[in-house]
C-alpha cells in the first residue's frame, strides 16, 4: 500500500536501538474536513526527538517516527479548510491537535489545551470527530503527514525550506516566551544556553527590539557565535564573579539550557530586576532543580515555563523572520534510515551548531 | 539612662534560650531629620520572629529584640518629616530603611531595595546620612522605636490598635501579592494555609473583589474558620482527588503555608489556569522544594515570591481594612519578658488562631 492509504517513515523501535531507526509503514488518521495532507520535503531534528526516543521524558509509544519541524507541500485539502490550497508550501510544528473549544483554544493558548495532541507519539482523544480515537501520531521523518489546518502554517516565499523547518519547533519555542513576557524596546533580555534553542532566542530578542541582549553560556567557546547572532553582551558562567556587572539589570531571562547539572539558579536569578521573569524552555531530563522561596525573595522574581506557541505567534514569527532576515544555522543531512540515526546521534552528542534539517525526501520516498 | 538616650526591650540572647527573652537596654540610631520616635503601645508577634530567634533563617544578630508589627504614638518628629506630627498614632512594619534612591525605591518597590534594612536584626549601611552605619536595628518588643518617615504609617482612627498591629507585616505580606498579581473582580483566587498569613489572605482576596476565593488546607479542621473569613470554597488536601473539581480554574494562588514537608507542588499547580501564578509568601525553613520545568509546562504557570509591600500598598490596605471592616483574629498578651516568651512559644507551636498582639506597653515600660 502507498499514499493515501499508508505513509512511510523511519521509526525508532526500542530505547536500546534509538540511533538506528528502521523503515516503517503506517496508516494515518482518517482524513477529516479540516485536514491537509502534506508531502514532506524537509524536517528539522529537535532535542525533543532525542529525549523521546531514548525514553528520557518517560514512556514513548514505540515504534515511533519522530520529527516535528516539518515543511512540505499541501497535496490534499479538506472541504472545510480555508487559507491553504493544494500546492502551497506549509509547515507543521510540535502540535497537531487540540479540542478547539476550551478557553485556552479560544485565547491563543491552544498549546496549553488539556486535550492537545503532539505531532508524534500523541493519541487522538476518544471524541475525535474524524473517527481517529486512539490513533498514535507519527512525525516528520516520513513521506507525508496529515494535519488539522489549525496546526498547519503557510510559509512565506522568502524563507528557504531547510532553514524555516527548525522554526516550527525551536523557533516558536523561543519566540513565544519572549513575546509573552514583554521582550521589546527598553528591555534587557538574557538568553541562557547557546544551542539549538538559544541561537534562535538571541536572534528573536534582538529582532523584537530589546535594547540589550545578554547571551549566557558556560565558557567562552560560543562567544563569537553569540555576538554574530546579535548578542550585545556575552557572559561565561565559569568565570568567577560572572554575574556581578549585570546584577539586577535584566527584565527577562529565557533559559534554553538543556541540563540541570550544577545549574546555579540563584546566580541567574540575581541578574533579574524586581519581578523579572525566568522562563524555562529547555526541558532537561531528570528531577529539575530545587527552589527555596527565600532565594526568590530578594528581587521577587517569577519562574515559569512556556510550551511552543500559538498559531498567531507562529505566523507572526514567520513574518518577522522574513522581514528581518532571521535564519537558523543549519546542517543538512539527506533523510534515510542511516541519515535519521546520524542526525539523532549528533543531536544527542550536542555537537550540532545549531540545528540539523533532514532533506532530500523526494529521493528517499519518491515524493 | 532612659529615653531618648536609650530604649528598653525584651531581647533573645541565644538560640537555646529563644523562648526566654530578657530585659535589654540599647542605644537607637542617631536621630535624623526624617526620623520619628514612636512610643510603642502594641506589637504583633510574627512567624518571622520565631524563625529569626531560633536561627532558622540563618545567623541572627543576638541579643535581639524582635517584633515588626508595631503600633504606637509619634512623640518626636524630625524637621523634614511631612504628614506625621507628634501625637499621631502610627505603625511600623518589617522594613525600616532603604536607599531611597534606586529604581526600586522610586517605583514602589522599596521592599526589594538592595540596601533595605529590616526592622530588627538589620544593619544600617556605611553611607547612612544620620551616622547610623553599623547600628543593628531592634524591633518592637520594646518601649520605643526610631523609624524613617518612609516606613512609618499613619493609622486610620477606626482601626483598633491591637487589631491593626498584625497588618504591619502579616497584612501587607498577603495584600501585596494579591494586588501585584491581579486579584480582583472576575478572578478565582486560592489561598493555601489557613494561619496567621492565610486568614488575612482570604479576607483581602474577598475585599479586593475576587469572584471566588478558594481556601486550601490540609484537613477540614479550619473549614468553618475559612468560611467565616470569607472563603467561598474550602478544599482539604488530605482528601483523595481534592484538586479534581478546581483543576485549571484558578488565576492566582497565594501560598501562605509555612512548611515544605510533603508539599505537593504539582497538585497545587494543577489548579491554575494557563499562565496562572503561584506566589509564595510563607518562608519555610529548610531547602525549599524541587521544581521540574516539565511540571510547569502543561499550564505554563509562573512561580514567585513577594516580600512585604510598599508604603503605597500599606496605606491602601489600611484604607481597605477601614472601609470593609477587615480585622485579624487576635489574642492579646501583656508585654513582659515572660509574655514575650509565651507569645513566641505559642507561635512556634502553631497554636495561634490566628495572630497574637503584645499589649499593655504602658505598664511594662511606664510609657
Amino acid at each position: 500500500m502507498v499514499y493515501p492509504d499508508t505513509f512511510k517513515g523511519f521509526a525508532v523501535e526500542s530505547y536500546e536501538t534509538w540511533a538506528s531507526p528502521k523503515e516503517f509503514e503506517y496508516k494515518p488518521k482518517p482524513f477529516g474536513s479540516y485536514d491537509i495532507d502534506i508531502k514532506i520535503s524537509a524536517c528539522g531534528v529537535c532535542g525533543s526527538d532525542v529525549h523521546t526516543v531514548r525514553g528520557g521524558w518517560g514512556d514513548a509509544r514505540l515504534p515511533l517516527v519522530v520529527g516535528h519541524e516539518i515543511i512540505g507541500t499541501a497535496i490534499k485539502v479538506g472541504d472545510k479548510v480555508s487559507g491553504i490550497k493544494v500546492g502551497d508550501r506549509v509547515g507543521v510544528g510540535a502540535q497537531i491537535g487540540s479540542c478547539m473549544n476550551c478557553d485556552d483554544c479560544k485565547n491563543d493558548n491552544e498549546a496549553y489545551c488539556e486535550q492537545r495532541v503532539g505531532t508524534y507519539g500523541g493519541v487522538y482523544p476518544v471524541d475525535n470527530v474524524d473517527g481517529a480515537a486512539g490513533v498514535v501520531t507519527q512525525g516528520g521523518y516520513a513521506s507525508h503527514i496529515r494535519a488539522h489546518e489549525q496546526f498547519t502554517f503557510k510559509i512565506p516565499d522568502v524563507l528557504e525550506t531547510h532553514l524555516v523547518a527548525p522554526m516550527m519547533c525551536a523557533g516558536i519555542t523561543t519566540y513565544s516566551p519572549l513575546v509573552r513576557n514583554g521582550c521589546g524596546p527598553g528591555k534587557t533580555v538574557g538568553i541562557i544556553g547557546i544551542g539549538g534553542l538559544g541561537h534562535f532566542g538571541i536572534q528573536w530578542a534582538k529582532a523584537l527590539g530589546a535594547d540589550t541582549v545578554v547571551a549566557i553560556s558556560r565558557s567562552d567557546s560560543k562567544k563569537q557565535d553569540a555576538l554574530k547572532l546579535g548578542a550585545d553582551v556575552f557572559l561565561a558562567t565559569e568565570k568567577k564573579g560572572w554575574n556581578g556587572e549585570y546584577k539586577r539589570k535584566l527584565d527577562l531571562i529565557v533559559n534554553c539550557a538543556n541540563s540541570t547539572d550544577g545549574f546555579a539558579l540563584g546566580e541567574y536569578l540575581s541578574l533579574l530586576k524586581t519581578h523579572g521573569r525566568f522562563i524555562n524552555v529547555g526541558l532537561p531530563e531528570g528531577d529539575g532543580y530545587k527552589i527555596n522561596p527565600m532565594s526568590l525573595l530578594s528581587n521577587g522574581v517569577l519562574i515559569g515555563t512556556t510550551h511552543i506557541g500559538s498559531k498567531t505567534e507562529i505566523l507572526e514569527m514567520l513574518d518577522l523572520a522574513a522581514e528581518k532576515g532571521i535564519r537558523p544555522w543549519v546542517t543538512t543531512i539527506p533523510v534515510s534510515a542511516a541519515g535519521c540515526g546520524e542526525a539523532l546521534e549528533k543531536c544527542y552528542q550536542n555537537k550540532v551548531r545549531y540545528r540539523i534539517t533532514l532533506v532530500d525526501f523526494d529521493k528517499a520516498f519518491g515524493n
